[in-house]
């Protein structure tokens, strides 16, 4: 490596570093999402069409030289992507460089233009933190996902088995009847829309419709309890460790004493001992 | 009991164990609850018929092998039937015998064939153990829901006593009147369906529905709350004990040790005194 | 009091601590609620009026002398009435002595008549507890309502004030319009019937809406998380402070036992000393 | 400053700290509360409109002696404005100071009345803390919300895009997309309004929907999770610390007593060991 081009790493890596240039992304991409915004009223867009798609190109190039400066500060290319933050800036930096005035195309890039906006996450460390939590909880939602899955596909069956002849719009097949239970899972409708036109022909559908709304209650409220309780567990035997060594060890060394003294007792008293004989 | 027994008795618990039957048996499961949503898109059905009543046979028959191997796994067959969970593995493979072309029986067979799904349950340890501890706060919340019902019945008989004339349809008898409530406890519809036009013969019925609303919000969220912190407590007793007796036997042995030099000094100065004299 | 008295009296206080008498007395009062909700189909009463007539009677009449043997195994009538569920018993049992075929007072002694069922939550200790427990929160929820009360007061004259005229049955005065606020914190067709048609005359209109959802939503969070702390860190304190106390009188004689020790040897010194000169 | 005057403020002080004072204040809230209710029932108005008018004057009259006596109990007037809850009062007194029969004025002036309502809260301690801790929490959920906000940011553009040609009222541009998504995660007719009918053009739209409402329950659970164990863990610590620092205390004082008798007993072996000699 030339003593030059390692003269340029370093001024790339103290512009990465500037807290103006940081600035100056976040502001480029609020502007990005705002023109994203404005080219859903359409009766805009054809006023300022020219401007816009001049616009368009220089927030493009403008990521493209931010991500290509970030790129050139590391060492290496590789540690350029060992980050997961860089490669998610990476794909939607890339992903928006399909231009926009190709005419099949068109859409697509509108949508992967979309995604630009959540580069905000990715340069604010405090929402960086917030999305990096809740993937930690996702392992510990899986199963109660797959259980209510299981629940759903159950009663999506069932329901499809007995209820297809009452509405075929509503429990035609498995998918149908699974999107009908979300519904009746949210509320919304369940009763007049759903549940009083079934039982129309089955009076007894609402042991259908009670049971799974109280399974699915039962087991929502059991996972939220069981969430909250197994980190809360884990927080507070971190803290109960934390005190509790501090004390552990004072108390360690209140007995190291103890016995110190103890032993200079003992040869105290052989002295003594000796002394009366 | 033979040599030979003994010895197939070991294959058949060896084969259980091995990971890869079980892996095969969630595979068929999975396989069997495709086979179930697939059913319900009734113009597949008709022109795979045949492929797919083959299959449904091929699924009973390894479920029918698969419990019959447990069996056989086990030292005596009351073993088997000691777990709940086999219990209920093998009341769903046995419910699943009934023939699926017997004409009259065809729908009783299918929809005992969904349960079928549940093994699932049964054969995955993290939510067997989920479902565990849904049984196990089911007492807790025992007497919460026998007040809830009794709430939700006083209301029914007098929504009934008083509305009957209003709305046949929703206050007609007090079963009526206990799911227009259940409804009204969900908010769907509560007020456009029933609070409005019952307001019209009665102005003062929104009394009768907003104390209904707050009284079922307010044991609710005592309930949640009670039971949070019930469980909580617990914990946290138990994560003190744990601790503390740690600690509790550190501060016991050290009282110890200064006792015993109690007696050791008492010993000396009963010594030091009789020098002097 | 005669000799005989206190016999009747204790023979009556045997009675009422009795199990199977308070089993009777929990059967009568299902059996009473049963019948109100029997009242409630029709046509089944026209059919048994009489029998049930009969029984109505007969249920009556047991509470009455039900009542009258737990106010005569108290020592002084006074006894009875000190706790508040006895006059809670008393004053239902009183209220449903109206008679049911007085055909003017009919509906009232048939709704009082319903508040029978109540009796199970005094009967049964767990339910009393509950309730007791429900009754301890309600101050700690007081203030909290009286903010929301507020809230729903200011929002509701804004919007009778605002959209009185674009419907004069949502938001014609005060009332309606804390109504439809309700209805809206509630979800209930906030956006499809309340919010899109005012927003047809005021395109503003959702900001109104947004505000008090958001207000709404983020108060009850609040007090949600507010209780569930003010409880816990009560019940941690006094957990604390139990655990805490065993271990502060440990280490007091722990403490104690040093000191006696110090002195032992400032005597033993003092004694070595005088040895020495 | 003249002694007469000072006089004066003293006489002002006590009068402000006066219960009955602050009882009077109340009263007078709840008075123009009620009176601001009356207006919006129309046909009242015009019976009473000269009791009313006169009503009005008198109580914005009291409100601003009451807030020019509390000025004058202060010893300078800039000490009036450091506090918050009395900038908060100055601007709502003086913003009810538009006189209500300035017919351009007059809806304005009425609406500023509505928040005279709002003085409730600043006389009241209770309600005072209830909004100190309301607003303490803002930060906290502040990132949160901007959270939320991109991800409707980008569901209302992709929504825009793609279900515009749908519905013009629900999708039009991207504020009508937001406003619905909000709608939709309220669960209001989600289903049956937004969801069903946007599936007949795009039968995958489900995808866009359920996306939605599992990202936004995932965030606000994990918000709520969060915010519950973020408090929950400073107040532990809060209370581990004092519990914590009396015990460390009595264990340090233990430490040094057993240090002193170590000190002694080494002393005492000197002495012993001189003896011997």
């Amino acid at each position: 490596m030339s003593a030059s081009f390692e003269t340029w790493r370093d001024r790339f890596e103290r512009l990465r570093s500037h807290k103006a240039f940081e600035l100056t992304v976040i502001t480029i991409i609020v502007v990005s999402a705002l023109l994203i915004g404005a080219k859903t009223y359409e009766e805009e867009v054809s006023r300022f069409q020219a401007a816009m798609l001049w616009l368009d190109v220089a927030v493009t190039v403008f990521f493209l030289v931010e991500i290509l400066i970030r790129m050139a500060a590391e060492k290496r290319l590789r540690d350029f992507f060992r980050k997961g933050w860089n490669i998610f800036d990476f794909l939607i930096v890339t992903a928006s460089l399909i231009p926009l005035d190709d005419s099949e195309m068109v859409l697509l890039a509108r949508l992967l233009r979309i995604f630009r906006v959540l580069r905000l996450v990715s340069m604010i460390p405090e929402l960086r933190m917030l999305i990096a939590a809740l993937f930690k909880s996702i392992p510990r939602m899986g199963y109660v996902v797959l259980l209510m899955f299981i629940i759903f596909y159950i009663y999506g069956a069932l329901g499809s088995f007995l209820f297809a002849s009452v509405d075929e719009k509503l429990w035609g097949n498995i998918s149908l009847a699974m999107l009908t239970l979300f519904q009746v899972a949210t509320f919304e409708s369940w009763a007049t829309a759903v549940l009083y036109p079934t039982m129309e022909h089955y009076p007894y559908a609402w042991i259908y419709f009670l049971t799974f709304i109280f399974l699915n209650a039962f087991i929502f409220l059991n996972m939220m309890i069981g969430i909250v309780l197994d980190v809360m567990q884990k927080e507070s035997l971190a803290i109960e460790l934390e005190t509790g060594e501090g004390e552990a060890a004072e108390l360690h060394g209140l007995r190291d004493d103890v016995r110190q003294m103890r032993d200079q007792l003992s040869r105290m008293e052989a002295l003594l001992d000796r002394q009366r004989s």
